[in-house]
Formats: structure tokens, C-alpha cells, sequence
């Protein structure tokens, strides 16, 4: 390499003295125009031309799909084939830890963790309990399963996660999913036997599509959902669900099965005028207010964060007491009665694929699946983040669809990780997925011992305990930044969140999806084209507008493509525009009655272009062709591998007469010197 | 300018001897590191470096578009401004000029031109009757519709029309799908008054669109059908044309309205049992090799030109003549029969606005409008390339739109420019589009005597004029070239050959439009990442694929990204593969135990970016974290303006460090001049 470099220093100090920079030569060249002492172009120039042109062909498609394959799937291989070298025992133990991470942190596990895992798994336990309830009752369950959700999948999830940080159990926006898409093919009120069985088959297809997207490595599946449409569609699903839980705040009977804003404060309106219970209503509204304080409390001091995490049980526990006395349940004060106590029931049997719904139940429990997976995702990344280590996305999505998959055997509905729960974790100072078990051990002695007490318990406190929840779910700082950010980002923010609050949950993912894949085409075919002028003291051209310092030079149009496609969608409106450009500059100049000014040349950098098709080959050859009646010859700049493969194929470059260059400078210093 | 000039020689030739070519200089210090004696970082560089810091805020995305806006319709009010100062007479022929053509071109129009366009205008006519009777069978609609379309609209086109050689009138496709669409609305047999109003109202609503589109100038829609996507579309309704013909020249009655190749092989196939006229199918198929054999002396012997356009009037005269005198219409040789003669009726109070269908007939006309000016501009602009004049794309719309709406008024059905038409009115001889008005006059001096005539004409004959007209819309070789050049534009090809065929013509178009788009999609955000290496002897960094002799730099890992857009949906697919490079490579040089070589800096390139939205900013947020914690430097490149504003906007300019530089060399530079 030191060979090398001293031989082009060489050369470098021999041309100095007349070509050091070839640029500044043909700028006084055509300054003094007339005198045709333009610089030679140099040896070493052609030879880089040549390298252009000679480069290799660019791997085929179906070449680049088998290397990106492989190399997902290279990482995996690679790990195996080294435990072939190592002794039996070993082997397995590595496999073991490759499936169930806990094999590889809980060897190093210490007492002083387990402290702190315990602590964190109570205050976890503790909100847990009555948001399970709560959301069972949104996804339109018997409470207990909330419960259940909350014991097997953050055991197996425990087992098999990389998360430390994530709280796993049911969440509000999985349950709204589950609950508006489902009940439109059984009718929960009239069936509910038949609704839960489906409600466990959607779980179980979720499982099985969240496990195949890991082992699949289809992980990107995931990213479809933009930042912005999550954010939008998570406070437009904040607010929807807060809308149902009015149903529970004011004790109405009456209610409407729609989620959008229209229908349900028409049906709470319609309500308020017949029968609703402002026993209920003052009940539900006071605690809401003390969770509410205490959270404030909490943010306010952070050594009290115990104190909103456990508000909300202390408001089942007070309220319930306050029912039982006072014997509100007799005054119209609705309550939870009766749930079924016990370890979860065995549910295999309950799973059914004969059914007319497969098809529907196949698609919600691909869109519940994406939807649990970027929540659980989202979370898990940003407090990895913050602790310094990193999730692996394909192990999560495997652990997620696992403990899916057989929690609908053990009748668990869908859960995720928790955006609320995850948080209180992680400030109750949580080191493992330790207090995951931890939780699902307490919700399990819950289940058995203390479901009777939950009897006088009051809907409208697991409505106010949803309630208090959602507002973190809305966002308005970030939704402010992405409109500071990117205005188009915010149209897919706001398509997503009117999308669910006018419509329903489907519409507003819809909607969010098209706008941020439309978003994509537009930004990719929007034919734009920028002028460029050299930087001064450089060899470098950029944007005029971009860097006003820059200098165009004279007789030449040095152009970019402004998007990353030459295609079927902005080919001729780029042709055109460039043909407009060269007239009103040559009418211009000719007002100026200046006719050593005349462009002689147009450049055309390619190096944005990552793609070309026929119809902008087409363009580029119907380009070439009208520059040449106008006198006018077309140099290319840059191509990339593919596109240079494609220009090259349908023989544009030997129609230009093999005018390809690496830089613009090259590309003028030839120019000039075989011209002027 | 000169000035500045003798500057930077000056600068340049001062920092020669110890930093000439800076990056020579880190490869040197690399190569004997631990001597810190790196290059200061210059002067210049800085400034440049602050020039992109400091670069002007770019326009928002409402600035643009009414940038945009503005440049569409700048021409025009600049032309009409420029006009305001001439006298009266001379603005208003100006204007006349500007909105019909012919008063530009028929000033200088000379005797000898209009005999070329005598015999042009002729040979086309002697085409057009025959195959616009043809074509108005094939839109089911009457024989002397297609006649009415081939008089009103060419006249007005020739008023109105830049093109000099197109031949309007009533075309194939545009045809088949007119009653493909329209017959599911209406049947054309049991209500064929109500199917000719839904025709007329269908060809004004595409008139409408059609001219708004000029108006507007919204040329870019009908670019939406890309160039493969239009071969395959062809080439499948050229097939499915082909099909319905089987019904006339095998003389069968009962045939399915399907237009897909297994309804009607299905339909042939069972007529072929029961009932089918042999004297038909020999009539039919003789003629039809008359007129393919007449084709093939044509093309051999390019001064025959004129035998291919007159063999089907040839045919035509001579099969009824045949039919007449051996009265084999008596012997189930089925005949065209009456053919009102006379001058078009006018037909504007059938136009039907108040219909249920309304939606359906503008989203058909729509589709109309689409597809005709597809076909016409396409071939327009093919031939104006020839004769090496451009066409005013805006303008051809409009003169199309307004021929279509009176059309419409005049009992013409939906006419547009004809592929095979043109071609015979090119080689032809025809100069300018008085070669249309004499066809129109020819057309319609035969509708005013000649109809009756017709009354023995055997339909096999329309049926094997069409036949002959369609291998010119099937273009095997094109479908080769784009299956060489773009296997994912051959995708398209395939999709709408595949769609027309086995589904519909509707089918077709939409499979064409979701794969270019869906290309679109996939292309802008394919998560690739290459390795840059620097070109010896240069300062340029390029692929090390695509330049195999490029060199890589010790302790940097250089890598841009190969999309245009870092978006939700590749950001953290494009992180990941950042971060898994720098893993392997320091595995690799772990194994090398060569602890010098660890890499120190990321060189992230984003020349290419396009653009950044919300979550791609996230995610290099996330890689800038991750870098750090591995005591990586992450370092930014010429991120072009709107990337750049926004990474400042997110502050991850100031989070980097302000580390942002104008090329790699800089970067480098100014890399190991701080570090080093």
C-alpha cells in the first residue's frame, strides 16, 4: 500500500504545476476564452473511467434475495457450527441458553438482585391485579381471565425473554383490538362461550404468527407500523378506550358495541337521559382522582413511586369495603361478582379451527399479533436503551409468540408488554425478568385465595383504574416534535389517530399504513432535479441552493436527479424539466446577446440514482436525443453499480459515446479538453 | 471570480507540502501509528464544514409545492404577459394559435404538402372504414358509431392537435374496454339505447378528464402506467381482442360476455359442438391471410406501403361483393346489414346525468381517459422523435379531452390516436394533420353514400381485419429487451399480460399499477448498507463491490446507506447491520490479536438520503448510543439539505458533536487530526 501511495504523490507533484486542479483551469479557460490551451486530460483519469466501465456486473436479484437470506440466517449457523467442536454437556447447555436466556443470567444471580426482584415483582402484582380485571372486562371477558393472562405468559416469557425490564400480561389496546374486531363475529352478550373460544383461537394464531416472524427473522414485518402512525394510533386508542370505560363510570346498561367517538357519546348521551347511577359516578370519579394525586405525588418524589402503583389496589381494597358496608350493590352500584377462582383451566380443547370465521380470525390475529409486537418492542428497546443492552428482536418476537401460543392452551388471551407496568418495573428498581415470576407467582395466590374478596368490588373502580392508565398512552411532546420534524410523518400521526377515533381500530391502522407507504412513493418519485455548482477552493459540486457559496460554471448544466428513481413516474416530467431548463437559460443568454455562452454540455450526476427502469432508459434516450438537435451533449456522472448495469445493457452508454465519469470534475476536465 | 481563483491556488500550494492530499496522510499515520504527528486540520476545511452547518433552511413542504405549482403554469403567464404589449390583432392570433395549432402551421402550408396529405389522408381512410366498423362491433355498439367517431374527432384534433402524423378514431382497446366495463352496467343486447347513452355519457366524462388533465397539468397521472406495464397490458388485450373475434368469424351466437381466455375458450368450445358456420370461418380465414400476406409484401417492399392499408377495404369490397352474388347470406354467412348513413346525429340529450350508475360511469371514464391518452401520447411522442419535433404533451391532452366531450355531443364514441393507424399515415407520407381531415371527409362522404353498400359485408371480414391489426400490439421484442434490462418491471409486464387474460381488463391495470408501485416501495426501502473504500490515487470514496481495486481504511468503517429514504421501515434494519458489521470486524481483528487495528470511527455517508422521517432519526439516535458505549465515533457526511435540517431540528447534530462534513476526506481528516 506504501508503494502505492508514494507513486501517486509522485504523480500528483509531476501534474502540479499545470493540472493540479483541472477544475480551476477550465473555469480560466473559458474565462479567457478563445485561447484553446485547455489542460490534456490526464492518464491516470482515463484509467478510472475505464474501472467505471469496466466494473463488474452487479449481483442479480434473485443473488441479492439468497445473500440477504443467508445472511440473516449466517449468525445462527455460524454459533452452531462452533458448539460442534465443544463437548456434549456443553453443547446442550449452550443450545439451552440460546432458547431460555434465564439458564445464562440466573447462574450469576444473587440474593441482593432477588431483593430487589421481589420488591418489584410486589408493586408490579399489585397494579397488576386490578388493570388484568380491567382490561378483561374492555376485551369483553369474565374478569378471571385478565387474571390468568397475568400468570402464564410472563412465567414462559421469563424463561425465554431478553428483556430485563419488560412487564408482560394483557394490555389496553390489545384488548380494544381483540374486543371491537371480534364481537362483529360473535356477539359476546349473547354467546360468550362462543366469543371466548374465539377470542383463544386469535390468541393462538397471534402466538404462532409473532413465533414464526422471530425464527423467520421477518422482524422488519414489524417496523411497517411507522413511529408517527404508533404514536397516533396509540392516544387515538387511548381515548377510545377511555370512551368505553364511561359505559363503567356511569353505570349505563345500554351501550353501543361501535368504538368510534360518534356512536359511543351518542349512545352515553342518550343514556344520560334514561338510567345511569350517580352513586356510580361519584364512586368511580373520587378514586380516579386519589390514583391520579398519588401519581402526581409519585412523579413529584421519586422515592415515592410505590405509591402510584399501588394506588390503584388500594382503591379496589377501600372501595370494595365501602360496597360490602354500605351495601351499594343493592343502590344500583354495579360490582364485579362472581369470579372463578383457581389455577387457569386447561384450554386446548376450546381452540377451534372448523369454523366458518377461520379466514377473519387468521387476519386479526395477524394484525393483534403486529400490534402486541410493536408495543412489546417499542418498550423493551427504549428501557434496554436506557440500562445499555441489547434486544435481540427476533429472540423477543419468538418469546412473545411462545408464551402466546401456549398461553391460549391454558386460557390466557392475548398478551405484550406493558407500556405502564413496564415502567413501574423499571423505577421499583427491577434487575431480572426475575419479577416477572415474582408477579405471576402473586396474581396466582391471588386467584386462589382472594377472589371472593373481589366480589363488592365495583366496575366503576376498574373503569377509573383503565382511565387513570391512558393517559400515558398519549403522547402530545412527541406528537409536537414530528410536526416540528416532519410534516408528512404528522399526517400519518393524525390520519392513525382520527382514523381510530372516528372509525374503528382497523381504519386507523389502515389509514396509517397507506399514508406512511404513500409517503414513501411520494418522497421517492417526486421528479425533482437541482442545479450544482462547484464549491469554491474544491473539487467538490454541490447543491446551489443547499450551499449558496457555490459557483456555477459557464457552459455547462450540471444537474441532479433529486430521487432516488429514474422511473415510469417522473422520467419525462425529469426529461421535460431539464429541456425547459436549457431553453429559458439559452433564451436568457440570448438577451444577453452572449453567444460564447451557449451550454455545451449537460452533466447529469447520477449518484442519487439507486435504480433505473426501462421507461427511465426510455427518458434518458429520448433526453439524449433532443440535446443532440439542440447542439448539446449529454455527459453521465456517478452511476451506480445497477443503474451503470442497466444503462450499459440497454446500450445508452455506447450511445453517448461511452461519456461516463466517476466525479463532475473529471467529467468537465474531459469535456473541455476534447472540446474547447 | 478570478480572484478567489488565485486564492485557493495560493492556499493550496502554502498546505502542499505537509497536507497535500490529507488522506494519504491518516493511511501514513495509521500505518506507523502511535506517532501522533497528524495533519492539523485546515483552515478551508472548516469553513467548509461550517458552510454545511450554517446552509439555509430549506423550503417547507407547502413552499414547495407552490413552487411547483407556480413553475407548472410560469410558462404560460409568462407567454400571456409578453403578449399584453402587442397590438390587439396580433394578441389574439396569438392566442388563437396557442389554443389551436393549425392557425401556426396552416400559414405556411404549401400545395405539394397537402397532395402527400391527399394520398396519406386516403390511404388512412381506406383503413379506417373497415376497422372503425370493426371497432364499433367490438364496443358493441352499432356499425356507424365507429364511422361517427372517425369524422367529428379528427377534425377537432386537427385544429387543436401538435402532433403531425397521429391518426384519430376509434382504437381497440379503448373499445374492448368500454364494453367490457360498461355491458355489466347495462346489456348492449337486451337494452342497447340505455348502453349507447352509458356509452356517450362514459365518453364525455373521459373527455372531461382528459382535458382537465391538460388544463391542470396532470400529465403526470397517465405516466402512473409504466412502460411495462403498458406492453403487457397490450399485448394481453390484443389476446383477449384476438378472442372475441371467434365469435364473428366462426359465426357463433351464443358467446359469454366474459372477456377472460377461460370463459371464452369455454364459450368456443361448447359452440363448436352445436353450432358454427364453416362457410363463415373459410370466408373469414381467407381474407384474413389475404390481408397478413398483403402485410407481408408491404414490409419487404417498403414502396408497397399502401397494399397493407388497402387489403381490408380490398377485402371488404370484394367479400361483399362475394356474399352478394352468391347470396350466401341466406346460408348462415351472417352481414353487417343496415348501417344508418348520414351525417352524426347529435346526440347531446343522451347524455345521462341522473343515472344510479354516475359513479361507476366516471370511474370508468377515468379509466378510459387514462388508458386512450396513454396509447396516444405514447405513439405521438414516438413518431415526433422520428421527425425530431417534441410534442406539448399538456396541449395534446387537451386537444384529446375537447375532441372526446364534442365528440360525445355528436354520437361519437370515445376515439384516440391508433397504433397501427399512425404507422400507415407515416409511411404514408403524411406532413402535417391535414392528413385526419381528409380521412374525416373520406369517412364521411362514405357515410353519406356508401353505407348501403355495405349491407352484404360478412362480419367474419370485420372480425379478420381486427385479427390482423393485433400483432402490432403485441410487442415480443420490448417484453424481451425489459426482461434483459428489469426482471421487476418484466414483474409488471407479466402481472397485466396475466390480469387482461385470466381476469379483466380492470384486473389487468390494477395488477400493473400495485406491482410498478409496489417495485417503488420496495426498491426506496431496501435496508442496504455498502462498504465505501477509497479510489487509489484519489480522494473518492466509492463501493468496494462495484470498484473491486478500492481501498479500505484502517481503524474507519466508511458505509453508506444504498436507500433513498431512512424511514419506520428500514431504520432499524439499517442500524442493526451498522452494528453487526462493527461485531464481526472486530471478531476478525480480535483473532488477528492486532488491538491497533480496532475501529475507532463510523463514517456514516448519506449523500444518498433523500430524506429521514422520525424513526430512521431514532434510529441513528440509537446507533450514535450504541457506538459510544463500544467507544465507537459515529461521523456524518453530506447529508443532503432537507436530511440535514431535520437531523439539526432533532439535535442530533449537536448530540454528534457537530461531527458533520462535506466529503469522507474531510471527515477523515479531521477525524485523526482530533484523535490521533
Amino acid at each position: 500500500m506504501k508503494e502505492r501511495d508514494s507513486e501517486s504523490f509522485e504523480s500528483l507533484s509531476q501534474v502540479l504545476p499545470n493540472t493540479s486542479n483541472p477544475a480551476h483551469m477550465i473555469q480560466m479557460a473559458m474565462a479567457n476564452s478563445g485561447s484553446s490551451a485547455a489542460a490534456p486530460p490526464r492518464q491516470d483519469q482515463h484509467d478510472r473511467s475505464k474501472w467505471l466501465l469496466d466494473c463488474p456486473e452487479p449481483p442479480s436479484p434473485w443473488h441479492e434475495l439468497k445473500i440477504q437470506v443467508k445472511e440473516s440466517f449466517l449468525t445462527k449457523a455460524k454459533r452452531f457450527k462452533s458448539l460442534q467442536k465443544q463437548p456434549l454437556p456443553k453443547r446442550i447447555l449452550s443450545i439451552l441458553q440460546a432458547v431460555f436466556p434465564i439458564f445464562g443470567w440466573c447462574r450469576n444471580y444473587k440474593l441482593t438482585m432477588f431483593k430487589n426482584d421481589l420488591m418489584a415483582g410486589l408493586t408490579l402484582a399489585s397494579l397488576c391485579i386490578p388493570q388484568s380485571i380491567g382490561y378483561a372486562t374492555l376485551a369483553k371477558l369474565d374478569p378471571q381471565y385478565g387474571l390468568y393472562s397475568s400468570v402464564g405468559p410472563p412465567l414462559i416469557y421469563a424463561l425465554m425473554g431478553t428483556s430485563r425490564e419488560i412487564a408482560i400480561g394483557p394490555v389496553a389496546v390489545v384488548s380494544l383490538l381483540l374486543s371491537s374486531m371480534l364481537q362483529e363475529l360473535i356477539d359476546p352478550e349473547t354467546d360468550p362461550l362462543g366469543y371466548k373460544k374465539l377470542v383463544l383461537t386469535t390468541t393462538f394464531f397471534a402466538g404462532i404468527f409473532q413465533a414464526s416472524f422471530g425464527i423467520f427473522r421477518l422482524g422488519f414485518l414489524v417496523d411497517f407500523l411507522s413511529h408517527a402512525a404508533i404514536v397516533g394510533f396509540m392516544g387515538g386508542a387511548a381515548i377510545v378506550i377511555g370512551l368505553q370505560q364511561l359505559k363503567g363510570l356511569l353505570g349505563i346498561t345500554n351501550f353501543t358495541t361501535n368504538t368510534d367517538i360518534v356512536s359511543v357519546l351518542r349512545a352515553v348521551w342518550r343514556s344520560c337521559h334514561q338510567q345511569w347511577s350517580p352513586h356510580t359516578f361519584i364512586l368511580g370519579c373520587s378514586f380516579l382522582s386519589f390514583i391520579l394525586i398519588a401519581r402526581f405525588i409519585g412523579k413529584r418524589n421519586k422515592k415515592l413511586f410505590w405509591l402510584p402503583a399501588i394506588a390503584p389496589l388500594i382503591s379496589v381494597v377501600v372501595s370494595t369495603l365501602m360496597v360490602f358496608l354500605t351495601k351499594a350493590d343493592e343502590h344500583g352500584v354495579k360490582t364485579v361478582r362472581h369470579i372463578r377462582g383457581g389455577l387457569n383451566p386447561i384450554s386446548i380443547n376450546d381452540l377451534e379451527f372448523n369454523t366458518p370465521h377461520l379466514g377473519h380470525i387468521a387476519k386479526i390475529g395477524l394484525i393483534v399479533a403486529v400490534v402486541a409486537l410493536t408495543e412489546a418492542i417499542a418498550v423493551g428497546r427504549s428501557f434496554a436503551g436506557i440500562k445499555g443492552y441489547r434486544l435481540d428482536g427476533n429472540k423477543e418476537m419468538v418469546a412473545i409468540g411462545v408464551m402466546n401460543v401456549l398461553g391460549s392452551f391454558t386460557s390466557c388471551y392475548a398478551a405484550t408488554g406493558s407500556f405502564s407496568r413496564t415502567a413501574v418495573n423499571f423505577a421499583a428498581g427491577c434487575e431480572t425478568a426475575m419479577s416477572n415470576i415474582v408477579m405471576a407467582v402473586t396474581v396466582f395466590i391471588a386467584l386462589e385465595c382472594l377472589t371472593r374478596l373481589l366480589y363488592y368490588t365495583p366496575i366503576a373502580i376498574l373503569a377509573s383504574i383503565i382511565l387513570s392508565a391512558l393517559p400515558g398512552l398519549i403522547d402530545i411532546n412527541e406528537a409536537i416534535h414530528i410536526w416540528k420534524i416532519d410534516k408528512l410523518d404528522f399526517l400519518a400521526l393524525i390520519g392513525a389517530f382520527f382514523g381510530v377515533l372516528f372509525g374503528s381500530v382497523e381504519i386507523g391502522l389502515l389509514v396509517a399504513v397507506v399514508i406512511s407507504f404513500a409517503k414513501i412513493i411520494l418522497i421517492s418519485i417526486r421528479p425533482g432535479i437541482e442545479t450544482l455548482g462547484r464549491i469554491p477552493g474544491t473539487d467538490i459540486f454541490a447543491d446551489t441552493d443547499q450551499y449558496p457559496m457555490s459557483v456555477k460554471t459557464p457552459g455547462v448544466l450540471i444537474c441532479r436527479v433529486k430521487s432516488a428513481l429514474l422511473c415510469f413516474a417522473n422520467a419525462s416530467s425529469i426529461e421535460e424539466r431539464i429541456m425547459r431548463w436549457i431553453n429559458e437559460e439559452e433564451e436568457d443568454e440570448n438577451t444577453k446577446s452572449n453567444d460564447e455562452r451557449k451550454i455545451l454540455f449537460v452533466v447529469l450526476d447520477m449518484s442519487n440514482l439507486m435504480n433505473v427502469d426501462t421507461s427511465g432508459i426510455t427518458a434518458l434516450v429520448e433526453l439524449h436525443n433532443n440535446l443532440i438537435q439542440n447542439g448539446i451533449e449529454l455527459v453521465i456522472v456517478n452511476p451506480k453499480w445497477h443503474v451503470f448495469h442497466k444503462l450499459n445493457q440497454a446500450k445508452f452508454v455506447s450511445k453517448i459515446g461511452g461519456r461516463v465519469y466517476l466525479t463532475i470534475g473529471e467529467a468537465l476536465d474531459a469535456c473541455f479538453g476534447l472540446k474547447v
